[in-house]
C-alpha cells in the first residue's frame, strides 16, 4: 500500500451538513474537548466520526485516519478491541444498569486492588472529574481541612475547582486552591509552608502534561517531596492518573520511583472506551471514603465494569505500557528524523506513548497547525497542542505507514515556508 | 402462575459471599444509592443483581423479583428493551467512544429539541449531577450573579452544592445556596426578595419527591410564581427532570401548566439505562452555554446517544407517561385497598408512575420496613422510603401478579403487629 493509494478524497459533505445542523441545536455547534473550529484545530480536521477499528478511525465522509488521538485517551487497546467488546457484550446480555450493582463491581475492585500497588479499595464513577472530585472530598472528610495544592495550569477535571475557563464559576468555588510549580520542590514546599495546618491534599499528575507547552517527565526528587510533604502535613497525596492510567505502569505511575500515593484517580483507558472512572485508596482513607456522599445513577452499571476487568487483564497480559512505549519510540524517532531532514525540527515531548509535538521556534503554533493539517489530509490524526496517545493496535506496520504519510506532510510543509 | 409456584428460595449464599468480598475492597462494602445495609434497607434485600428482563430482575442467587425500583429511574421501557438494545448494538458495531462525536449527537439533540417544548439546544454529559451543575454554571455565566435558589431538602445531585451529607464539603462550596419551601409561594418570594440582584437561577423539581416524606404534586400557582420570579429577577428557571424526565410529560413536566423553564436537566431514563445526561435550554442561554468550560472523556460516546434516540422515540410512540401512569394507578388502587383491608392503611403518594409509599402512623418507618421486607421475600421489589418507578413493561398482568404477592405480604404484616 502506498500513500497515493490511500490519499483522502477530502470529501467533507456530510461533516459540513452535520456541522450546520449542530449549529442549530448545540450551543456553539460543539463544546468541550470535542470542539473542532478555527480556534482549536487546523481547518482540515473532521468534527464528526463514523467508526473505529484498532488504530484506525473513519470520519462521517468515509475518510480513513491512523488515529494518534485514541479518543483523547480511552483507547488503550485499540478501537473495538475484540476481547473487551466480548466481555461487554456478555454482560449486556444479562443487564447493564440494574437495580443494584452486579458482581462485576466487586471483581473489578479486586482486579484494581490486586494490580495497583497502593490500592486497598476502589470506588467507581463515570467521569475523571468525578474521581478527582471524590478524592478531594474524601481527603477533606479525613483531615477536616479545606485547602488542596495543585500545580499551576494543571488540569484535573472540569468541575468548579479545576476548570481552565472560569465563566460561570464563583470565587467561593475556588477559595481553597493553592498552586505550586510542577517539578519545583522549592515552590511546593513554599506552598505547603504558607498553608500548613489547613491542607487536605496535594493533587498531582504523574508527569507534566499541560497543553501547548513541552511535556516534562517528573523529577523523582519532586515526586518524593510531594510524598514527604503530604505525610508531614497529615494530608493525602492524590495522584491524578485519569490520562496516564495503564499507559505508564499498571502498578501505578510512580511505583518505579518508590513513591506511593494515598489515592489515585483513573478513568479514560480503564475500560478501553466504556464510560467509567475509579478512585482507589489506602485503608487509612477507607472510613472517610465511606462517610462522604457520592453517587450517580449509572455508577453501578455492569457493562463498563465487565469491560474494565477485561481491559486491565489484557493490558497486563500484553504489557500495554511497554508495547505503546515502544511504538511511540518508533514514531518519535521517525518523526523527529523527518523534521530535521525537512529543516523544521520538532520534538515529541513526554513519555513516548503519550507524546506532545513541539516545533522549534513555533510559539504561536503556526508550524504545528500547518503540519498537523497536512498530516490529517494524508490520513494521520495528530494534535497540534494537546498530548497524543498510542494504543497497542499501533503496530510497527501502522507506525511505518503513518511515517510514510507524515514524510509527505513534511514535504508540503517545507514548501510552505511557515 | 401462583404465588406459591414462584416463592423465593431465599437463598443468599452468593450475595453473602460477594458482600464479604466487597467489604474488603470497597469502602463500607458499598456506597451511595447502591448501599444496602441495616440502616438503609430491610434485611431481606439483596445487595447484588445478576440480570434484568422487562419488569423483572434477578439477584445473584437466582431469586426473581418484580422490580418497582427500575434501577432507581433509568428503566422506563423495561430492562433490556429490545428496540433500545438493538439501536445500541448497531452503534456499538461502529464504535462508542470515538476521537470525536458521531452524528448521533446531532440527531439526539434534534430529537430533544423537537420533543421538549422549551428546548432550542441540547448538551450531553454522563451524570444527572453533571447536567444540574452545568445548568447552574451556565446561569451564572449568563447573569454574572452567584446565588441560586433551591427548595429545602430537595436533591439535585451529588456535587458539593447539593449533596445531602456534608462530610468533606466546605462552607465555601455552599456559600451561594438560598433555600425556600417547595410549594410555598410566600417562602419563594421571600427568598427572592432577600437576595434580589444576586440570583442566577431558581432550580426546582417538577414535583416534591424528597425521600422519607409524602410526595407532593406541584401547586400550579407555585410553578407560575417560580417562572415569574425568575423572569422578574433576570434569573433562569432550571427544571430538574433527572428523575421525572419522560415519565410525566415528554414535552416537559410543566408544559400542561403552561410553565416553561429556561433550562431542563435530564438523565436517568433518557437512554433507558445507558449512561447519559442532557441539559436543554432556550436560545437566550445559548451564548452562555458555549462560554462555560464543560467536558468529559465519554460525553460524546455514541452508544448511549443511539440508545437515547431510540428511547425517546419509543417513549413517544407508546406514550410511556400514560402507560406508566395507568399501571401505577392500578398498583396504587390495589395496594391501598389491601392496606385498608389489613387495617394498616398506606398511601402511594405522588404521581402514580413514581409513587412513594407512606403508612399511616409510621414516623419511624417500622411498618414500611416490615412490609417491604415481607414483599421482597415474595419477589416484589419496593422501597420503604424512596420513590419507586413503574416502567412500560409493568403490564396489568405484572401489576396483578405483584398485588397477589403483596396481599400475602400484608397477611404477614397484619400478624406481626408492627
Amino acid at each position: 500500500m502506498t500513500v497515493a493509494d490511500e490519499r483522502l478524497t477530502e470529501t467533507r459533505t456530510r461533516d459540513a451538513e452535520l456541522r450546520a445542523r449542530a449549529a442549530r441545536v448545540i450551543p456553539g455547534g460543539m463544546y468541550g474537548h470535542m470542539l473542532v473550529n478555527e480556534h482549536t484545530m487546523p481547518p482540515s480536521y473532521p468534527q464528526f466520526y463514523e467508526r473505529g477499528e484498532g488504530a484506525l478511525t473513519w470520519d462521517v465522509d468515509g475518510n480513513r485516519y491512523i488515529d494518534f488521538l485514541c479518543a483523547f485517551g480511552p483507547m488503550l487497546l485499540g478501537h473495538r478491541n475484540p476481547r473487551v467488546d466480548a466481555a461487554a457484550a456478555a454482560q449486556q446480555a444479562l443487564g447493564d444498569t440494574l437495580t443494584g450493582p452486579s458482581a462485576r463491581m466487586v471483581e473489578l475492585a479486586e482486579v484494581l486492588t490486586g494490580t495497583i500497588a497502593h490500592a486497598d479499595w476502589a470506588m467507581f464513577a463515570k467521569n475523571g472529574t468525578d474521581a478527582t472530585s471524590m478524592g478531594i472530598r474524601i481527603t477533606r472528610a479525613a483531615t477536616g481541612k479545606a485547602k488542596f495544592l495543585k500545580a499551576a495550569v494543571a488540569y484535573h477535571g472540569a468541575n468548579d475547582w479545576f476548570t481552565p475557563r472560569t465563566a460561570g464559576v464563583t470565587d467561593a468555588d475556588r477559595a481553597n486552591i493553592v498552586e505550586f510549580e510542577y517539578n519545583d520542590v522549592a515552590s511546593l514546599r513554599a506552598a505547603v509552608a504558607a498553608h500548613s495546618g489547613d491542607i487536605a491534599a496535594i493533587i498531582v499528575t504523574p508527569f507534566r502534561h499541560d497543553a501547548f507547552v513541552p511535556q516534562e517527565l517528573v523529577d523523582p526528587a519532586f515526586a518524593r517531596a510531594a510524598r514527604e510533604s503530604a505525610t508531614a502535613e497529615g494530608a493525602a497525596l492524590l495522584l491524578d492518573e485519569v490520562r496516564t492510567g495503564f499507559r505508564l505502569d499498571v502498578r501505578g505511575a510512580w511505583e518505579s520511583l518508590g513513591v506511593r500515593p494515598d489515592l489515585t484517580a483513573f478513568s479514560k483507558a480503564l475500560a478501553n472506551g466504556y464510560a467509567i472512572a475509579a478512585l482507589v485508596g489506602t485503608d487509612a482513607l477507607s472510613a472517610a471514603a465511606s462517610e462522604v456522599y457520592v453517587t450517580g445513577s449509572f455508577w453501578s452499571s455492569a457493562v463498563s465494569m465487565a469491560a474494565g476487568i477485561a481491559t486491565v487483564r489484557e493490558a497486563i497480559a500484553v504489557d500495554a505500557p511497554a508495547l505503546t512505549r515502544s511504538a511511540g519510540a518508533r514514531f518519535k524517532a521517525g518523526l523527529e528524523a523527518q523534521s530535521i531532514a525537512a529543516g523544521l525540527p520538532l520534538e515529541l515531548t513526554g513519555p513516548t506513548q503519550m507524546p506532545l509535538l513541539v516545533f522549534a521556534d513555533d510559539v504561536h503554533k503556526k508550524r504545528a497547525f500547518a503540519f498537523t493539517d497536512a498530516a490529517v489530509r494524508r490520513g494521520v490524526l495528530l494534535h497540534p497542542w494537546h498530548n497524543m496517545f498510542l494504543s497497542t493496535a499501533h503496530t510497527d506496520e501502522v507506525v511505518d505507514e503513518a511515517l510514510l504519510r507524515t514524510q509527505d506532510a513534511f514535504d508540503e510543509l517545507a514548501a510552505l515556508d511557515v
